[in-house]
């Protein structure tokens, strides 16, 4: 079977999308057509300004989730790949409000070179910016150039917007940002691959009896094929190496982020976030807050990932503050 | 290629589904695991009750719509198919805090018939109920037993909602909720159809250079096959339709929904909400409020439905007052 897209014209996706975000949200967001970036409506003088960015292909990270408690700016690059220095650069500077600038990068090639040639370009202009790098995926724990960002992004991102909001400083939402990411760790397996919008064919096919485990969102080869079989198994095989590698015991609280990768109908999301507190339940483990949805994807990949961060009252009370954006209010 | 579902058993999905969701949101709902119900976590004393529900596949809807400033109760039949009569009945009488019940009810056959018989037995039990009949779907229109109800519940659900926490008492609701219905209006199309959960097989299979046109949220077929081409096109084929059935003209303002089946990815809703924007602009009609996600799904069908709503003042304040729902918070 053909994979379809309702488009127009892959080069046109993005800037068509962002344009119909924008006339979506004019009441949260502005929309810099240029810099292909969203902006939170009105900037707080004084505050700490958050931004991310990256590939498109991800919705509705990272612009979803501009507005109070939570993003500045949002930059997007073209699908799958990370916007330039200089679109990060004018982000940084709309970003700016007088007291730095946090970026929140998750850990790519592309993404970590441009943003940090945008921070150096900020410094020369005595704007002080922070790096939080988001490194949350077990799967590609043995990598050279270390684990992947993945859906661990929407904790910092709500957490040190939280903390920001409250008149944090620079070097404590750094701080923040850095301590979210060591105690957050993400798995993810995938029952179909993503198509390029205009794309007929998937990233990879797979035969009806495996899964794809250890799955990137860029449409990433996973670690390994196992077995398809009950959702319960396959949630069990995700949750496993989390708590190994947090080194989870009873009575520790986690926040759990249960999460679509794109082509995910939400009943299969939530009978697996049942099994996910089930199995984590029978550890002592308690899931203190949970988010179940499709928040970080991967266009049109069937799958979920799994986020366990690992929770304090600190981190809860932050997790628990106001957050007003297009994709997460509370 | 295979669909294939991370599920346990097709027989569970639905109670499993129920179950991970009740974890999820215990700070917003309850949930009657024998009744297959989703109650708000604190029902009002003296405010009328709103209950809705329907065949399961649909979600969020009606489960992630319950909550403050939306319904009440909401039951869950089995994939595509009625809650029974007794749960229907179960849950409004849970509903009824002393002022009635409002039920919401999209056209079919099957849910038309139990939520009858539920408001019949109410009545013996002396709780007033009323009715307020979706029936949204233009592909419909000639249909012996009328028009099918899709995406238009969600505005029924919140406007009628708003007005319910503000005290309107069941007659002036269920005025309200007819009104709204009596201007509003739904049109869908997909470039794939659903598979149930467990089945390899959509419901049907398309040509590549085919879409289905005024499809339903069952699998239904729709009224043609259309050519595919760019979404621009696909949208305005959706719009032209409404504006004709609705009458509408410039001035005239609208609360649009553009709604994801399921597997349609969130850049291809926002082309298709700025082509909505540009193409009601070109006819001076201005969208004065918009949604734009997956909110009324047909499992894992790719594809989208247009909701317009003739708004006006009354609509649009009951519109934008506070919800605070699992899938809709603001």
């Amino acid at each position: 079977v053909t994979r379809r897209h309702l488009i127009n014209a892959p080069d046109e996706v993005i800037p068509e999308a962002l344009a119909g975000f924008a006339l979506t949200y004019p009441h949260l967001v502005a929309y810099d057509s240029e810099a292909a970036l969203v902006l939170r409506r009105e900037l707080t003088p004084g505050k700490v300004g958050l931004i991310s960015g990256g590939g498109s292909g991800h919705e509705p990270l990272h612009a979803g989730f501009v507005g109070a408690g939570m993003l500045d700016v949002a930059v997007a690059g073209a699908v799958f790949a990370s916007p330039t220095a200089l679109q990060i650069h004018t982000g940084t500077v709309a970003a700016d409000q007088g007291a730095g600038v946090l970026q929140i990068v998750k850990n790519y090639t592309g993404d970590v070179l441009n943003f940090s040639i945008a921070r150096e370009i900020a410094a020369d202009e005595d704007i002080a910016v922070e790096t939080v790098l988001v490194d949350d995926d077990v799967a590609t724990t043995s990598s050279k150039v270390g684990r992947r960002g993945t859906a661990a992004v929407i904790a910092v991102e709500k957490i040190c917007g939280a903390a920001a909001e409250a008149g944090a400083d620079l070097a404590t939402l750094a701080a923040l940002g850095r301590r979210v990411v060591g105690q957050a760790r993400t798995l993810s397996l995938a029952l179909s691959a993503c198509s390029h919008p205009g794309d007929a064919e998937p990233a990879f096919v797979l035969p009806d009896d495996l899964v794809e485990f250890g799955v990137g969102i860029h449409g990433e080869r996973g670690t390994a094929r196992i077995p398809f079989g009950p959702a319960d198994g396959l949630v069990d095989q995700l949750v496993e190496p989390l708590v190994t590698e947090l080194q989870l015991t009873a009575p520790d609280p986690v926040i759990a982020i249960v999460n679509g990768l794109g082509g995910t109908y939400p009943l299969q999301l939530f009978l697996a976030a049942r099994r996910l507190h089930d199995g984590l339940g029978q550890r002592g483990i308690s899931v203190a807050r949970s988010l179940v949805g499709s928040y970080v994807t991967s266009l049109d990949m069937h799958g979920l990932s799994i986020t366990l961060l690992r929770a304090d009252e600190q981190l809860l009370s932050l997790w628990d503050a106001p957050v007003r954006t297009p994709a997460l209010t509370w």
